[in-house]
């Protein structure tokens, strides 16, 4: 049987007090089974992220917690900071990362949206999968006019939250809660110094431009190596897999009579995208992830 | 900072009594931190298999535990059965896994069989990577004669254990531990159905006829897909990967104008022997397995 993994990413509007980050991290580990993995915080946005793993309801459980401790402490009318922000914990997105799925995490937001509005009195607005009109999938919408702004308009049937009542908290203002893919930061260096190539193979390969529905891509220069590299987000990588980017970007180009030197994959990666590529060029028949000896230890 | 993990596949000296080995089993499971995976008995060999993993020194201690227990119920005296056979626990290898190497487990092996001599008064040799001459790294070596040959040899100086009086303990007989590498199980899949191309492509691949160090390898027929088929065992992942594998069987084939249909890999296998394919195919550049979110999570 597989362990439910969810990723939770909350950004705090906080990142000049250490000591109020680090009491929103206690109330997140304070959920038994719950893996705090990063805790990065920028003195210039007055911001800080926070990324925590774990089972569904308990990942949920320690959300529920940070928030209600950022809304102790942390005052949004005493609040400067060049990032959009709307509350004193701004955004929470859930990341489905084994065994469960975007609808399972568009569940969690929902959940937790209801119990933030009922028990903190803050009100929600749900945003990209959980959203509940197409206008609201966008973060940059739900923000607009940030929380001084979003204080005077709030009452308008436009912007009224999805949970609780249409007027800010006091202090801790709005909170954006919702669900959205894991996105795999994947990167390819070229044979060239001719950036010029990165960008048209960039462009080829691109949702945006007609390439594959879930990549977005740059071409830019690695100036201390002196090659083009084909900087790529893969934003739904069991639809979009690496290997099928990979694989695109080399024949692009060879078109040019490039060839790819190396790759490298930025932060963390779910087990399953490497699996997915493992099992394509091996061409494997029938390969569970079951037959993964650390997954049959520790699932 | 990595779990270290350590798999153990005893083999014991009975069979037909499912009650014997399940006393066993649970003599193993008694251990916290120990997993058994896996449990395989053979009446007509009147021998079974009992599969498990942990942390090396809860492996040993299972281990010990199992042997003290078969010691107390198997009586050798009243054995029979088709298989080689020196003992109630016959042989006791360990594997490395993650984050151990084979010295580390030729370490365990020896003090294992220095614990299994003094408390159990059971004498042991030690074989494979463990083995204290080149003739005892042969497991075939150490049972020539059997449980019933032995007890006559063992007094010769030739025969004399490596742990323990050279003297048969009266029921249990005398132990085989050792240390072994990961097999890998591999199967590549041919667009022929001509069996005499596979035995030409596994006589090119494997070690025995100048073929890959780490690969044994055979040609044998899939009747019921009419397909022809290179059975392989890769004997050390690390030293011999995967891809490397499957990339010269692939050369090889197209020798006789022969595709790759596809490949399996039958029974467990470490996340790292899939990792290195992954790393290979995709040409990643200093990627850790540290990147690996259920490492990250479950480590």
């Amino acid at each position: 049987m597989e362990t439910k993994i969810v990723e939770c990413v909350p950004n705090f509007s906080e990142g000049r007090r250490p000591e109020v980050v680090q009491e929103i991290a206690f109330a997140i580990t304070s959920i038994p089974g719950v893996r705090l993995l990063d805790q990065t915080s920028d003195a210039n946005h007055n911001r800080s992220v926070l990324t925590f793993v774990g089972e569904p309801n308990a990942v949920k459980d320690a959300a529920f917690m940070a928030i209600s401790r950022a809304s102790e402490l942390i005052d949004m009318e005493k609040h400067s900071g060049e990032h959009p922000r709307i509350g004193a914990t701004d955004v929470v997105p859930f990341v489905p990362m084994s065994g469960v799925t975007t609808e399972d995490c568009v569940e969690l937001a929902r959940s937790l949206g209801q119990e933030v509005a009922d028990k903190l009195h803050i009100p929600v607005y749900l945003y990209e999968e959980a959203a509940t009109c197409e206008d609201r999938r966008n973060l940059a919408n739900i923000r607009r006019g940030n929380y001084e702004g979003l204080k005077q308009t709030i009452s308008l049937p436009e912007r009224h939250p999805d949970f609780g009542e249409p007027a800010m908290h006091p202090t801790a203002g709005a909170t954006v809660i919702g669900a959205r893919n894991f996105l795999v930061a994947y990167n390819i260096n070229l044979s060239t110094s001719d950036v010029s190539i990165a960008k048209k193979i960039a462009r080829r390969v691109r949702a945006s431009s007609g390439g594959l529905m879930y990549v977005k891509a740059l071409g830019i220069m690695l100036e201390d190596r002196n090659l083009a590299q084909v900087s790529m987000n893969l934003t739904n990588f069991a639809k979009t897999p690496i290997h099928v980017a990979f694989n695109m970007v080399k024949t692009e180009a060879e078109r040019y009579g490039v060839s790819i030197v190396g790759s490298e994959i930025i932060g963390l990666i779910p087990m399953d995208a490497l699996l997915d590529a493992a099992r394509h060029y091996l061409r494997l028949e029938s390969f569970s992830r079951q037959q993964v000896l650390e997954a049959r230890i520790w699932e």
